[in-house]
């Protein structure tokens, strides 16, 4: 291993959605991918410079924020405090039916209806219902930690006919045959994740993360920003995001989490998008500058390349 | 039973948060208290007028919002376009250690480190790591659906050393001891309930939910109001929640879930506050009015006393 091979670190056990997301990220690249079994495992790796980057869900297009997510960034003991936001990555969940090697050597088209037990991570089941009632119903089912792990127990199994519901990464990862692809009910289910990097760091500056092919013209860049108010002010959440708007930012997301300080008080995040080719440039300079008068504190996590393409509020 | 009983469903098994929190709000009333299972099922039984309120968790003060209220308030497919919120209740959750009737008589005091086995809904262990640390390291934890259930379970045994981690109201509803009191890390841990009613029903408009000895010069009406934007047009965000401030109503929570429209489109969920001496009785309509306008969609989800008797931002 050379010793300037990047190092990123990913959420989850092998071929988790993370590590498909961190490898498709990092396609160009010589990166070495590294499981982290908890989101503050990555957070500290990325902190404490033992990966370059890391690799974090933050929002899911059916199910929303990721609430662990949301709560190391609101960082309250100021643990990740060179930890920045550097890109984004658009991961469509699709997952298979997969079954142990050569079991089913005819596939689906010959599937006859001879497996006696189902193996996935509990989420996953209210997302393949429509394949579950019609060809498995009464079908033992077993949660498992996650999908991979589902597609890692089918691919030790030796007498038993068991499949698992887990992504064609996780197949290919493990062994194991696709019975049956995009079982999911819905082909839109995204998971978005943040790329993270430490900003003190000057070998994790030079990687872009853009959209292959996008034309300059669309490019979106976003930036993300927490900050807390003083609530015995009136009208003081308003002011705070006001000023996104007087500086021609317009916000793409707004998240909170309880700031664990006093009951009901709250972290705010929001994103903010602006097309460079509007030429405004110091626009976000401008507003956080404005926030920090506004608000309890404030902080700049950092902006990225619009991955999506296009300002979406 | 009398026929006009009013009748209050509440979330989760008999003695868990919710009915606590339902029979403290109901405590002047000769409610009947009905358990159920899912959100869903609570808000149905509103809707249909099976029953007259319904008493839901809408976030917690360490955890934040509650989303799987959230997402039935988002009501994409209209199924509950006559609920309404009316009133909002704080419970303080406070965690006590229960064993079976009469095995420690002498209380927390006298107590010999016989206890075998610990259960509790997984999300309280965390909740009380002090007392677990001092006293309990290495004791089996077996984790159950409920803290209601892990109190049944110990009311229940025979020969074993149990102890379950539960509220005192589950200990005075199942019939167990409590060893020790107040066991959770954090004394400000508490719970916001909303109680919804059919707007359609009048019997349920009858009661007031207030702040008992709150005084008059004090009370804040809150205001719920759920809404999506046009995300094509930049701004469309910050325009919509800059009525609420042109309206001079305080923005005290804001919350977001996917529409599952399509994607990365979002419901939003905002609270307003007001005082009524401020004299702009004609506020929350008025500002009604204008969202019509700036949203695709806007619904008021009514109005009620804040019971933390005071604005909040």
């Amino acid at each position: 291993m050379p010793a300037d091979r990047l190092r990123v670190a990913f959420l989850g056990p092998p071929a988790s959605f993370s590590h498909q997301a961190a490898a498709e990220s990092f396609d160009k690249t010589d990166a070495e991918l590294i499981p982290h079994v908890s989101f503050a495992d990555a957070f500290t790796a990325v902190q404490q410079q033992a990966a370059d980057y890391a690799v974090i869900p933050f929002e899911n297009s059916t199910n929303g924020s990721v609430v662990q997510t949301l709560d190391l960034l609101a960082d309250r003991n100021a643990l990740y405090k060179d930890v920045k936001v550097c890109g984004e990555y658009y991961l469509t969940v699709h997952h298979c039916l997969l079954v142990r090697k050569g079991t089913y050597p005819a596939g689906w088209a010959g599937y006859d209806g001879s497996i006696t037990k189902l193996y996935t991570h509990p989420q996953a089941w209210g997302q393949c219902e429509n394949l579950l009632s019609q060809h498995f119903k009464g079908i033992e089912r077993q949660d498992v930690s996650s999908t991979s792990k589902a597609a890692e127990i089918v691919a030790k199994e030796t007498g038993e006919r068991g499949a698992a519901i887990a992504s064609k990464f996780a197949a290919e990862y493990h062994g194991v045959d696709v019975l049956k692809e995009n079982i999911e009910d819905r082909a839109d289910n995204t998971t978005r994740f943040l790329i993270l990097r430490n900003v003190l760091a000057e070998r994790s500056a030079l990687l872009e993360f853009e959209k292959p092919n996008a034309p300059a013209a669309v490019i979106t860049l976003k930036t993300l920003v927490s900050f807390a108010i003083d609530h015995s002010l009136p009208g003081a959440l308003a002011n705070a995001l006001l000023i996104f708007k007087n500086h021609c930012l317009n916000l793409t997301s707004i998240n909170t989490r309880p700031s664990l300080k006093r009951a009901w008080q709250y972290i705010f995040f929001v994103e903010c998008g602006r097309t460079p080719s509007d030429g405004n440039e110091e626009a976000v300079l401008k507003a956080l500058d404005d926030l920090r008068h506004a608000t309890e504190f404030c902080r700049d996590w950092g902006t990225w390349k619009d991955q999506l393409g296009g300002s979406i509020a």
